[in-house]
């Protein structure tokens, strides 16, 4: 069989398929994350004085993921049930191999006092790490062009829908506002658990037994916690209070924290596929060639974009569900079984937060507006959009001074529109005189572009809000 | 990058890599069976007349999966939303270059028809298909297996644990009949499922017109849903009513049945790793050069099928709410997003299902069972196991004649055991004369052997269920 | 406090509160199943002769909910950890405080040889039993509404959707046949499943133990399996191969039985959702006297019956998965904790598909069908709508005999028409002489109405199928 | 039908029946939230000088949760889809009948410029706040016990378990230590989002356009943001950037930190139910009267508080998919049954973090502590529960000046002893030389005791950083 033959590049999964993000967290990626690991150990062990000087050039010299299988380590991932023992054990067979100086130390030296937990956790984190980087430009690329587009939109009137159907008026620009007060939250929280992925280190048991041991004989300075310290500081990985080998909320919170990333980019894409179909018309996805074909039909242009933004929204809750679940169900000093569990939908949530975020940063640049159709929509119920003005302003003038009393007479007057078609404006006028409601003061009561409400202000502040975050 | 670099083999999943389910639903296969429905339609083209003759082996050339680049088909499927659309591109490209007699005839015929749904829904049913084959024919060895252990210890006493705590004397071969009950009844299930994969065959909207246009106009003998009724028997699948576009029913019933063998799996796993700990013992895994070790410990040997089972079955249930939150979002002629959600979950639940299967029919082969621990523990509750019987037959021997008066009674011996340690069978000595329960009586009374009821029958009426079907 | 402080009615799920389903599932209802099971049993025991003949009739008196106070026996079942065992000490002090001529023999009698797990579990597939039948009437209600509007709507031309964008005509008669099609293909598995729902008794271990010291002993007739098949058929409910405390896959079917009526109803709802869009205008949802309102704008009309089916479809998937979780976590004779976690979401699921079958079948009976705006909608794409089958018929005529030439052509005519606006019937005609193509068949070519396929065929097949399920 | 026809009280979910969680959720607490946001607001209107003085008299009168009819609200909620409606009619004609002196004005003046959705989110959030108040007491009551725990095992050595065997020695001071680590970052997250939940503010469309009209026309002072936040000042909520409507992110955040903690407890419930098995005997939980009975068996005494609190952990991943796939769904500015489908899981996630919490508290202050167990259980694997220590110290010592051949040495001889049973004391007494390791020094190498490493170090290090928090 020839490599792409029992090989996953993402066929069934067009959302994350060929984004770096789904390059970041691939096979070969994880491999070097955990060889980064087991490096930046020697090196703090040489550093320390517990290793040999040049222990960690030998490491170095093999620590290249391109050296490994990474087919045949996730066959023999069996064995041990991590695919960390296979790989430990064919990097000691690399190093003692080379000609490196200190090849027989390095061999020796490598993985001293940790566990393949400790590894495999850190591994995991730090390619995390390296992958929320990349979704977290592609957020702030996508927030700073939704604050544009609500800056750009302040005017442009359009509807609200509630339960599908019209409310008030509103205007685009707000709704850009939040699309971006969405994102922007859910994008500096993922910052903010990123910050903060720590460093698993604990050895066997989670107690540094090993660790101890090389540190009370090992001729060295530094205690084991100073030691982690260090390894955490290296890697840029959080010094831990304590190991966390069965306290898995560093997991389950940079899961949440993804999965609100790709909640916040679904809610756009709903909007932008309900918005873009030929009914309503309101935005259309940017073009790009050979996107949103059909292979039948010469005619179609589908909002691919959006589609897959939210196919990989969809996707989030279940994995979510798998690393609460394993989380939940974790007992001894390491799991039988909720530790593994963890590592694929962790992966497929950096892949789908990263796809997500990638397409949004291309739909949010160049999202395409039409102002006349927004118009047109808004325009189909007519002053009915603003009956609940006409009800706050109308009411109190035909209570006849009996405070409610007024309510049912609008109420009665819109019925009677919306059942024979008539004009509100006329009925209106036929119930209120001129003193009450001048002919223009009417008029202006029925604009919709006269009742936006706060969309300005709400607009100005979720955009100064995120302003500093998006342009970081 | 090499290949290697944007691919996945299984490195975080060790429950499913390398094993015989992953193979059959890499990217290379899914890719093979689009090409495999691609050419059996143009087959039944060529047979009703409506593609000429030649037509079948030019595109026979070009079908097979080991022509095409799945990293790019994977990347370029973002373009269209599905991987069908890039392939059906580069297949009619390869036909076209070939030499073959009908080359540009066969290009053309291709898909002729046909939507992207109709190929993708009914490629990953047929690679559904394939795959459960392998699981089941798996689960009928590991049936078999339990069967035979089921019979082996049929008087192999042991306890029975509920809430965690000893509650009445079993047998291991009741134990392992259960497991039998639960890989049988999910496996069933599964061929059941499996036999009635149906075919999509609808064209671009599910009302078959392009196919109807091609009947009407292409001088070949065959209504449209005859035609469907011949690729599908072509392929093995079933002939649906109607095109099930957005009544996943179809998927949701395999996924349901796929995560119920994940459950029952799980189940033996459970127990294997729980009966397996030192301090229990009454099972060990079969050992294997290279299974079970641990980077740091060299006395330790890790029950690895089992935690690997545990682990899969752990998978199941997030990724089945996926595909039911899909077919719950469907909407219009084909949804924008919920279709492309499912094919993913879909895949992981046949791996899943594939790598437990695999790695249960070699743990129930081999598993090794500890009589004596099972005795050892069965005593460590001594008489007290069977408490539930000692108060049936005693209660009314100390009932005084008062229907109920001798339960407290009982339990108050029950109790002072309990508390002091004092031998129950001394305290039931002390209460109840010889007349009427004779020493050989009290000693029956109180031997958990005897107090095993239906075990032996349940054995067999659950082994001769499922005889048949695991000899199939 | 009084009853209402500590209770739920429901307030938080409006799609089921105040419904069939949530009343036969009420905490009294279950506690009403029980006790039935309880009495049930006392008699297949007088009935055989193991208890003595007036013992049912003492039981009977005792056995009805009405007596039991559901809260406090929620509050009492954390003691024990399920509602059981506190509700079978008030049975039996009811049956004892009674002045039934046996009250002592049937306080003494009751429950003789269960668990409470063989209560708990059957009780709650005989509350299941009962509710399903509710709910498939509703679905069965719903079937015959879907099939009279397939039928009375197979000339109803509209457009199809797929992506979210116009690809072929279809007929409303083919969209109501595949709404049909997934409620009855959900419901007709419903009912096989409730069928099969199978009665659970073995005993503290599941070893029928207690009730095999009864048969060998209490001068009755039958087997413990005899006397639990007997239960089994007066309960109405199957009888297993063995008891099934941890083999779940009845309740897991049962689950996933439900999740997909479910889907198929969230289907239904999505669409007449999207369709009820006042851009869109197709249908409209049936009006009812205080449904649909606004607490703010007088003149909003929800689509409230499609809301709450729609809500209830998407809170299967959770519910579902936390049952399948269980299932997969089951250890021993009876798990610590997986079992208790089944029977909440159990019920949820019944409610929620009781719900929506109960909506549904409203909003089916009368759903509005605006065929004017269908055939609005459908003129927006004008002939681009058919553009499969010019690019089938018309790009031959323009190949110049090259086969596949023709269609780069027709692609230009449609991307010229797209982007100038120009009549594509002009193009065409401007391109294809009116020996190839009349001026009739040019106008009949691009006639939606004569491209709507098999349509008429699949709804006839699709409502054959259901018909007599709908109507049984 | 009675009241309790058609109430739950938790019957079916002993994990939160009768908690003071499910008292603080009920659906009467719900509606006295709601009425308490209403009253709040006409108390900002009349201080803003928008409503008459009188007005929250008038209103407070009428505010009262016992006043109205729960499960008539609860059925009457379908009509518009959420309870607000039929409780705001409801309010509205109570203050109307009453004889309040500004009663009219009153009635007008309830709910001015609000949205039946700014008072539910308002109110559940509201209710949350209140019931996390409690969970996070019985939280920091729970991690004050295991603190103590810790601190008093700190010399307890126990053995440490991997993948369920024997690993290494521990303390059960870090285990416990352990368990107050996932406590308390849990708690921690959880207070800290419990002190953020925002208001929700923003009328029918989110622009606070009624209020706008309000604030435009009314008479009094402040602007319609300004007028939130002092609302959100007397709620005890947040002032949001901007009203969330469609952005779900608080309502993810919190029930993502309810399900850390429901995570967070059931590890310490898993380790209870194990190390309580009667094989292993290491821990007991407090007995309490009527606690862990069984309906059969008069020995047993099950460790109920641990199963329920498994339970209740098992549930939490399923309910909060739930409301992350609603999160994910939104569309519009307010969704279509995306919206409706929240409130019933996060309040299910209330009440289960609760139940587990006050269990949790009763579990860690008074668990038993089987000291001589952990050290039978110990002492089961002997010296080769430190085979890594031995491995570290003797292979150097055995290595012959090549680095790295000790260590087949020694592994040969590990597996001689578990071969043959021969102590591994006499085995490596026979290879190394007392030179190299005297007796003395051989015997404290096999000592467990002597391989803890940095558990005292970790157990200062976890309770510190906890400290203040689980005695705020």
């Amino acid at each position: 069989m020839n490599t792409a033959d029992n090989a996953d590049f993402g066929l069934l999964s067009p959302a994350t398929a060929g984004t770096a993000a789904s390059r970041l967290t691939s096979d070969s990626q994880f491999i070097q994350a955990m060889l980064d690991v087991e490096l930046a150990w020697v090196r703090v062990l040489a550093d320390a004085g517990y290793a040999a000087a040049e222990v960690p050039a030998a490491v170095e010299a093999a620590a290249s993921a391109q050296l490994y299988d990474a087919a045949g380590l996730a066959a023999r991932a069996q064995g041990g049930g991590n695919p960390l023992i296979p790989l430990l054990a064919d990097l000691r067979a690399a190093i003692k191999q080379s000609d490196a100086p200190a090849a027989a130390a390095a061999a020796a030296a490598v993985h001293k006092g940790a566990t393949s937990q400790d590894i495999v956790d850190s591994a995991l984190l730090l390619m995390a790490q390296r992958t929320v980087a990349a979704v977290s430009a592609d957020l702030r690329t996508a927030a700073a062009a939704l604050a544009r587009l609500a800056d750009a939109h302040r005017g442009t009137v359009t509807v609200a829908r509630t339960l599908t159907q019209h409310s008030l008026p509103s205007t685009f620009g707000l709704k850009a506002a939040n699309w971006l007060a969405g994102i922007g939250q859910a994008g500096v929280r993922l910052d903010e658990v990123a910050a903060e992925l720590p460093l698993q280190w604990g050895g066997a048991a989670g107690t540094m037994a090993a660790l101890t041991t090389l540190t009370d004989t090992g001729g060295g300075e530094g205690t084991p916690l100073e030691l982690a310290a260090r390894l955490a500081s290296l890697l840029g990985l959080d010094e831990p209070v304590a190991p966390w080998q069965t306290n898995r909320l560093p997991v389950t919170a940079l899961a949440a924290a993804l999965a609100d990333v790709l909640a916040a980019a679904g809610k756009v894409a709903n909007d932008v596929l309900l918005l873009s179909r030929p009914e309503i018309g309101e935005l259309s996805e940017p073009r790009a060639e050979g996107r949103g074909v059909s292979s039948a039909m010469p005619q179609k242009q589908n909002p691919v974009l959006s589609v897959l933004i939210r196919s990989a929204a969809l996707a989030a809750p279940g994995q979510l569900a798998q690393i609460q679940a394993a989380a939940a169900g974790a007992v001894d000093e390491r799991p039988d079984g909720s530790w593994h569990v963890e590592w694929q939908p962790l992966r497929e949530l950096l892949r789908l937060a990263g796809g997500a975020a990638a397409k949004l940063a291309e739909l949010a640049g160049g999202l395409v507006v039409h102002e006349d159709r927004m118009a047109a929509n808004l325009a189909l119920t007519g002053p009915l959009v603003v009956s609940e003005k006409i009800m706050a302003v109308a009411a109190p003038l035909l209570d006849g001074g009996v405070p409610g009393a007024g309510k049912p007479k609008v109420q009665a007057l819109v019925n009677e529109s919306l059942a024979t078609g008539a004009s509100l404006a006329d009925l209106l006028r036929g119930s209120i005189s001129r003193g009450q409601l001048s002919d223009e003061q009417l008029a202006a009561l029925l604009d919709p572009t006269n009742y936006t409400g706060q969309s300005g202000e709400l607009i100005t502040r979720i955009t100064s809000h995120y302003q500093e975050w998006s342009h970081s």
